[in-house]
């Protein structure tokens, strides 16, 4: 490998998985493997196949996904002590996954060795070399994972360092360095990184865990002594306060260390796919991210703002371009025009930038920021927010009343919800009605079935998408609540939200936005084609 | 200072004031002073008297209250250019502010001096030294922040140590070195701070931010170079990322490096300020906060949880009573029928293991997590499920009939809803309705209003969380959606879980299981008093 790489493992789907309130179906595991392969990610941990079934069933279906970049791994233990290494089921589990690199955790700490898995220190150091042995020789390639290597290392220097020198000489090419319990020093990863790195010949990884806030820092001090492998989450999700979190590991490593890991037209992509991953894992970015946050390059101070317009290098460390990211006045509207005026220019080419809509526009938006709205990936309603300022909008119909009825049938177990809808267009009325799954879904059904004796191109459109966020939780049920739906006729897709306490009401809002956003681009079609 | 100290500077009222979304009304301010005061922090920064008239309007107030341990200071820049110290409005306000101690920030970088004040370089460091010495003739302390130092002194070194031997000479007690885009390495931090501490004599502090995920490891750094004050803010809010995370520095600083700041009964307060502190910035605590975080010690693997249960230690890096936060098993697909064992003997001690309902219960569990149940987090639920397949379960009411309607009423442009229940308890019946600002707010309402009439104790019973997600989002409006509710007493909080394509039924099932849920725990405490 060129001096200057350093190789990227991300494990949301091991260990990040294991993190409080983590749960990936099957679908989301593909969606994220996808969106890491096109990060230039080098090994995706998919699972841990001998321990849970989930796990295996993934794998076999990874066998039919084409990745670009990155290499599959699967984790699993040593063998079990005092077994045959032929007769351990999770060995047997971790060859049939598929996998062509395997993962194999061990223990490098006498206290895990005497008191946790409760076998003697010889045997251990025998589980170690059977295993990696044991895959070795089906061709596998093993990385091995020295766990609780550092506080290992601080209890017992000797045996720690002897269970990483059995891994290398039964094969592994890369042995990983373990801070698992997360309460290791900066200073102390470094000494001890270095000292291995002065003992072992083959390649050095770092793993940490964020237990004391440092886990980035901990996985910077390893590569400076020489590791050169980071493993983490690509938002530091996992066990506990979380792993090392990849989405700062890695511009950190390019822009402020010079290593030679993605080009930079991918590092623009690192905010959105922290952002997709987010949204995957149901988690909410902190806007204080490093890098990718909502927040990382938000000015708020006058005096930072002013000094930040002269010169970006005065209050921001890298230009937030770099990384994907945008630069965020709290308090000027100056930034947020300027951003908001080149969304109106898309659709309204000849607008002037002293046009006194592009102002109301931007109080708008601001406006329904305020109220809970959020603008990002919700292209469909900015539209029809711009529209209705500028003039250039008139409602498709006239919601005259509905009605949505929930009940449980007396005497039955089923839940039931009817919707009831009457609409006017152009002078003539339409009143039906539809059933649904739930409340929302009658009255998407509904709305659509009233619409389509109008507009029938609207038979060609549908969701692909319902995402309800609920915004101020400790509200509880009169929590306001923000519905993203992603719609699609086939050809384009694009996206709207509502906000309210109701989340019939929010749905509503984002349906109606999504119907009329269509319609619209109907029309523009035709206008490019006749005019 | 005795050598093993260092001091603790919160700025969480004046740098923490600049994050995105804070907002601090007076009383807000005081709280968090006295907070502060009560967990030993050496400096509280209060606010920027000179810039903003609500801050010296707050040190006056300041005067009254009496505090046991804390210096509280204000925070303003050197002099103008160009203009006399005695001139200078916003040193006249620090001086009337009243403060013992004064911050005094100025400039330490050439690009800073000449790009954005405009003035020489000369003249910046005349601005040092007139203000220092101006307040420090008034009596008053100096501590000097020294803006922008690591990336000034990479950039003109020995223009940066100008500055800083310049605000010595003047007389600043304490020389902060401020990593002010938050982009140093902490090896640079390291190495820097460690030169500054060989050339001056003064005490030397730190002031990091976390745009690269680092403030708490070269805050650490600092000190390990010599730095003996730490400037932070106790939750680590601040402009875009943060400031440096108190909350984190404080313990590693003591139970890691063995400094001695607080006493070990000071310290247990540590996950209860965070949370208050939280509480009034309106900021939910992320989960994986190091230290005082929710899931600190919440350990999920099954693996973790059957080590942890033998030795605490094996994935913990200290207990977690020390600062106050508890350890806690989240119950998952990932844990086994060890883990559900656990919890069953909680709420029946004396089941053995080999009991058919263990694998029973494992088994229900593991189907409701198929269908999108998710139990971490969910105890309340999980404790219905055990009861209900042991036997130890009796439902508290019948349902017989509820409607909910959700409407668009006639010419308004308000939605509401309804909802209409019918219920019985031994035997008699009761038929209430409710309005609400949904169709799930108008349940929640109606089917209390029903059971408070024979269960007048669920009237203390409150919801404080109200949590949506929509599993399978590609079904759009039939996605299946779940609902995780949490509740509280006053006293304990509790939460509890449902599945559903309809939203409405999802959260009926989490509501009536928090509701029965509680009804049983009063059940428990009776037995426990009067069997």
């Amino acid at each position: 490998m060129a001096k200057n790489q350093v190789k990227i493992f991300d494990s949301t789907l091991r260990d990040g998985a294991q993190g409080h309130g983590i749960s990936f179906s099957l679908e989301d595991k593909i969606k994220i493997v996808k969106a890491l392969d096109d990060m230039k990610v080098d090994y995706i941990e998919a699972g841990n196949p001998g321990s849970n079934p989930k796990d295996m069933e993934f794998f076999k279906r990874l066998k039919d996904i084409e990745l670009k970049n990155a290499n599959v791994v699967a984790f699993g233990s040593t063998r079990r002590p005092e077994i045959k290494v032929e007769e351990d089921k999770n060995l047997k589990d971790l060859l049939l996954s598929g996998a062509d690199t395997i993962v194999v955790f061990g223990k490098s700490w006498t206290f895990q060795v005497t008191d946790i898995i409760k076998t003697t220190l010889d045997e251990n150091i025998q589980m170690i070399k059977d295993t990696i042995e044991y895959l070795c020789k089906d061709g596998k390639r093993v990385i091995f994972d020295a766990e609780h290597f550092y506080d290992g290392y601080k209890s017992n220097k000797d045996y720690a360092m002897k269970t990483l020198n059995v891994a290398q000489e039964a094969g592994a090419e890369t042995i990983v360095l373990c801070d698992t319990n997360g309460g290791t020093l900066p200073q102390e990863i470094y000494e001890i990184t270095k000292n291995v790195k002065e003992n072992i010949q083959v390649e050095i990884g770092i793993h940490s865990h964020d237990d004391m806030g440092m886990a980035v820092a901990n996985s910077i001090m390893a590569v400076e002594a020489g590791a050169k492998q980071v493993q983490g989450t690509f938002i530091g999700i996992g066990e506990r306060c979380g792993n090392a979190n990849l989405s700062a590991i890695i511009p950190i490593l390019k822009l402020k260390l010079g290593y030679d890991i993605l080009d930079n037209n991918e590092l623009v992509n690192l905010t959105k796919t922290s952002r997709y991953i987010a949204e995957i894992c149901n988690i909410t970015l902190e806007d204080q991210s490093p890098f990718v946050g909502n927040s990382s390059f938000a000015h708020k101070g006058g005096m930072h703002i002013d000094a930040v317009t002269k010169s970006p290098k005065s209050y921001e460390h890298i230009k937030p371009e770099l990384v994907g990211n945008k630069r965020r006045f709290l308090v000027s509207e100056v930034s947020g025009k300027s951003t908001i005026f080149q969304e109106i220019k898309k659709i309204f080419p000849s607008i002037s930038k002293d046009d006194n809509s592009v102002q109301k526009i931007t109080d708008r938006l601001k406006e329904l920021e305020y109220e809970g709205y959020q603008f990002e990936g919700a292209e469909g309603t900015v539209e029809l927010v711009i529209r209705k300022i500028i003039g250039k909008y008139k409602p498709f119909f006239k919601l005259n009343h509905f009605k949505i009825i929930g009940e449980q049938p007396y005497g039955l177990e089923k839940f039931s919800s009817t919707a009831v809808i009457n609409i006017t267009v152009d002078g003539q009325n339409e009143m039906t009605a539809a059933e649904g799954e739930g409340p929302v879904n009658a009255l998407d059904k509904a709305i659509r079935k009233a619409l389509e004796v109008f507009y029938p191109e609207l038979k060609k459109a549908r969701l692909v998408d319902y995402k309800v966020r609920v915004l101020d939780s400790e509200s509880a049920t009169e929590a306001k609540v923000r519905v993203l739906i992603e719609s699609t006729d086939g050809i384009e897709k694009w996206s709207t939200v509502g906000v309210s306490r109701d989340v019939i009401q929010a749905s509503w809002i984002a349906l109606v936005d999504s119907i009329e956003y269509k319609l619209i681009k109907d029309i523009e079609k035709k206008v490019k084609a006749y005019f």
